[in-house]
């Protein structure tokens, strides 16, 4: 199996990048692409120790696409950028699956435009797993489409059932609808016709609403939303971890000696907590709906997350989660859809 | 200054809203009107000491709006509830501050019902405060209404730095639209199109976009949003605390005797952390738009919670914010607000 990772996305990119992938290489059994500018690339992998009988390769670009650039004008007019070079390897089977930690806009958009949709499926979801006590809850759309019509819900349903299964291995997910109250007859216009389409559906198990507090607290496998919501409620969680972890540290300074004796005795449990509730050391998440593996990284990804992220990617590429959703599809009788399949 | 309190809204009601009452009575200088079922309400005062000089007397009423009631049948037909007739003392100038710890669709129903909306105010907005470092962020709404017009949304905004400034204190509080971005052309539709109506006003202080990681830090005072969005933040924010809290217990627990001493040392500082973060200490929200104050507080009060909000509406009656809305619409020329006026 071979991983094409855009080694100059990403906030420490391409240091953390090249770092990641050496960490993975020695880990897992796949082979690594480095894709991006080879000198530089070079000079990281400098750094690191015992590389000679790594299998990472690097295929060189002498292009970027910078975080505020507009995604699709970036991946029309950089065609030799690192996400767009390494998304075409997918679709070219010269890779297994592509990684970034870059702009997600543009790894979004370098997948519909590149490896183009599934057959039937409206619009492509972002599926970040978030921490729970027990476990994680996927949720999706996190942020790849906004104002998304209800069969596009629906979609992310199947696809983020079929993912929690086969590369998660959660049996059976229970799949909910975020929604402000548990009744059928709450929430908006969009969440009141998918939940009508949800509960007719016959391959998964869809368990009603979920109310926002249901994601931390893991009472459900999949969450559905629009992926406003779903990126909002993503980006509201992270600054609320570090507020929480924030505060408690700002608490500790301002209560003597006692308080700090005190968090010095419970450093160990404290560093279990943010390992629990660090987005990070879940490596990233799948773009479901698209014709090949397109693993998004956060932007703030440190060597472990990349090497964590290109982890969970390869038990992606082997859970055949892509032919899973076509069956999906089919059985939903929602091939061809007539809806779904002709828009962005 | 009267305010009548809702002795049989929320999950601990009666007994915790009757000795919410004493509390505030005997903290604050205005008269408390219990408004429920008078046996139940004089049991509970019998629980209470130093109660005989307190000014708190009893309106009876004989009906209780439940949680899973339809608001609007509930509020048409039960015309002797609590909720129904609290709000009906305001409205009749009794009272100046109706407050509720019960079902939050009921108490914006009865209020738009009975107070009716100010004129101009397409539809009220319920504006919580969510804790940060730094104080509160003003988020709203959050709840009140879903598939709002983008013109409700700036008007949310106008009301919302109206009252952060005056009864929170803060001075030309910063205005934020919760987007998925932060430039001007990010986001869905409604987004886009509020973005356009809000960076034109001139009463308010418009910083922009707000992503939902700014609002656990407090970068902005007042965060406008759909209230389905806002509910869905409201309830992640609130499961993800408790959850936080809970899985540090966990960690303690598994953690051995160091953990437990250390975890014994810091007491005082996860008191101090959860009073910093807990809902409750805030008191509630204001459900701004309508003609009167009516204030909104968590199902899950206790006796503190009421108390606390008590003291916060009797800040709201005091402040005149309903006069400064009025003024604020007559300035942006949104009198009489075509689009706005007619319709809940």
């Amino acid at each position: 199996m071979k991983i094409a990772l855009d080694a100059m996305g990403g906030d420490y990119a391409p240091a953390e990048i090249v770092k990641g992938a050496v960490m993975a290489a020695k880990k897992f059994p796949c082979e690594i692409v480095l894709v991006g500018d080879e000198s530089k690339i070079r000079e990281c992998l400098k750094n690191e120790t015992d590389t000679d009988n790594l299998k990472i390769s690097i295929k060189h670009t002498s292009e970027v696409i910078e975080m505020g650039e507009h995604p699709a004008d970036a991946v029309r007019n950089k065609k030799d950028s690192s996400i767009v070079v390494a998304t075409r390897m997918v679709k070219d089977g010269e890779c297994d699956a592509v990684l970034s930690a870059g702009s997600t806009g543009a790894a979004v958009t370098a997948a519909q435009l590149i490896l183009k949709r599934i057959h039937g499926i409206g619009r492509p979801s972002i599926a970040t797993p978030i921490p729970t006590p027990n476990g994680v809850t996927l949720l999706l759309d996190s942020g790849a489409n906004v104002d998304s019509k209800p069969e596009h819900l629906v979609q992310s349903g199947i696809m983020g059932a079929l993912y929690a299964e086969h590369v998660l291995g959660k049996k059976n997910p229970k799949v909910g609808l975020l929604n402000i109250g548990e009744e059928e007859t709450k929430g908006n216009e969009q969440a009141k016709e998918t939940y009508a389409l949800l509960k007719n559906l016959t391959t998964i198990n869809f368990g009603g609403n979920a109310e926002g507090r249901d994601i931390p607290q893991g009472n459900f496998d999949v969450v559905v939303c629009d992926g406003f919501v779903g990126n909002v409620v993503l980006k509201f969680g992270e600054g609320l971890a570090t507020t929480i972890l924030k505060l408690i540290k700002e608490e500790v300074e301002a209560g003597g000696i006692n308080s700090k004796i005190g968090a010095l005795l419970l450093k160990p449990v404290m560093r279990n907590l943010k390992k629990r509730i660090d987005a990070s050391e879940n490596g990233g998440a799948p773009l479901l709906g698209v014709n090949g593996c397109c693993f998004i990284s956060h932007g703030s990804s440190d060597a472990k997350a990349i090497c964590s992220g290109i982890g969970i990617a390869e038990g992606y590429v082997k859970s055949n989660v892509l032919e899973h959703i076509k069956t999906a599809l089919e059985k939903e009788n929602m091939l061809p859809g007539k809806n779904s399949a002709t828009e962005i």
